[in-house]
């Protein structure tokens, strides 16, 4: 039986659509988590310096969407051609673009710039965001890309819950009824359902 | 024929590793270079207000490594397995990481704390990715993945062209022999020869 270890901080993140897929193909994984404490000396032996990671049988992999649409095509949630492929990948690159937007904000180190920024973040940037996810999400069958579930779906599902937590408004996704269907039923796909049950709590 | 429309901003940046791909594939293309004050008026009407996008026959293609990726099967770039395909998407999700820190600086609006960024980004950011790529094309065979020419380094060279514009340090590549090998060694393939010596002047 293949073995996966996931690397990542103690928090949803980036790691959580890692989680997800692999919660959905109903594969056991080590799930270990970083205290910010206990990353400054270790962050050298990660490649790039970064996390998550996953662990394949011992053999080191980075880069969550790589990781993601990699595990896809076992899981089944890849598309089926060349062209599937491109409208995922169009989507998540979106995606991550947002996320980027979210660890720019976090990463910037003067305390009243940072608060300035998050509020920039969650009422403007967001927002615009979150607007077009909706429109592709009507214009798709109530999917991001190809009609039918794929592994963006879950993407955007796992990042959306952090970015839920992040903002502080319970009431980020009011306004976008198809993203949030979309949310709630990748959140009760077999698998998923079960991991969001049993994970361990955190903010973000 | 196909069609081919890329559109950008009179610059190389997230647009070049498109336009080395369609050059390297022998194809034709619409090169449209936006003017930087013809911009804010037309954001709106392109997916999520970003370029490039690439029309292929019409339909509106955005985010430049999903377009490289799926180019990329055709060119004959991609990797021969989803294991080939995964080392190509983490080494190019790096390069990505770091494209974002230059986007982080460039998108600073106050001059000073701009041009702050910007030399901890030469000096200490860009270093320390430079030297991770260029141990890995070191145990790679002179390559960024699988031992074979890729995508990835037609991303990284179209790429690191861009940033020796924009850094103004024409030694940036020094002590990096094996990235440097590589540049040249795709800047020297038929097509992307051709390319850069007729394509217009841009500092990056």
């Amino acid at each position: 039986m293949t073995k996966y270890k996931l690397t990542y901080f103690d928090l949803k993140g980036r790691g959580e659509p890692i989680r997800y897929i692999l919660s959905y193909m109903g594969k056991k994984f080590e799930d270990v988590r970083i205290q910010r404490d206990k990353w400054p000396p270790i962050k050298k032996t990660f490649p790039f310096g970064r996390i998550p990671t996953l662990e394949i049988d011992g053999k080191v992999f980075h880069q969550t969407a790589a990781i993601c649409r990699y595990l896809a095509i076992e899981a089944g949630l890849a598309g089926k051609s060349p062209l599937e492929n491109f409208e995922i990948d169009q989507v998540v690159g979106a995606i991550d673009d947002m996320v980027g937007e979210i660890g720019r904000v976090r990463r910037t180190e003067d305390p009243v710039l940072q608060q300035q920024l998050k509020e920039t973040l969650i009422n403007e940037i967001v927002p615009r965001y979150l607007e077009r996810f909706e429109k592709i999400v009507e214009n798709n069958g109530g999917y991001l890309a190809n009609g039918r579930l794929s592994w963006a779906d879950l993407y955007i599902t796992a990042i959306g819950e952090s970015l839920l937590g992040y903002s502080g408004k319970p009431n980020l996704y009011e306004g976008h009824p198809h993203l949030k269907a979309l949310f709630e039923e990748v959140q009760s796909l077999p698998g998923i359902k079960e991991w969001i049950k049993k994970r361990p709590i955190s903010q973000f």
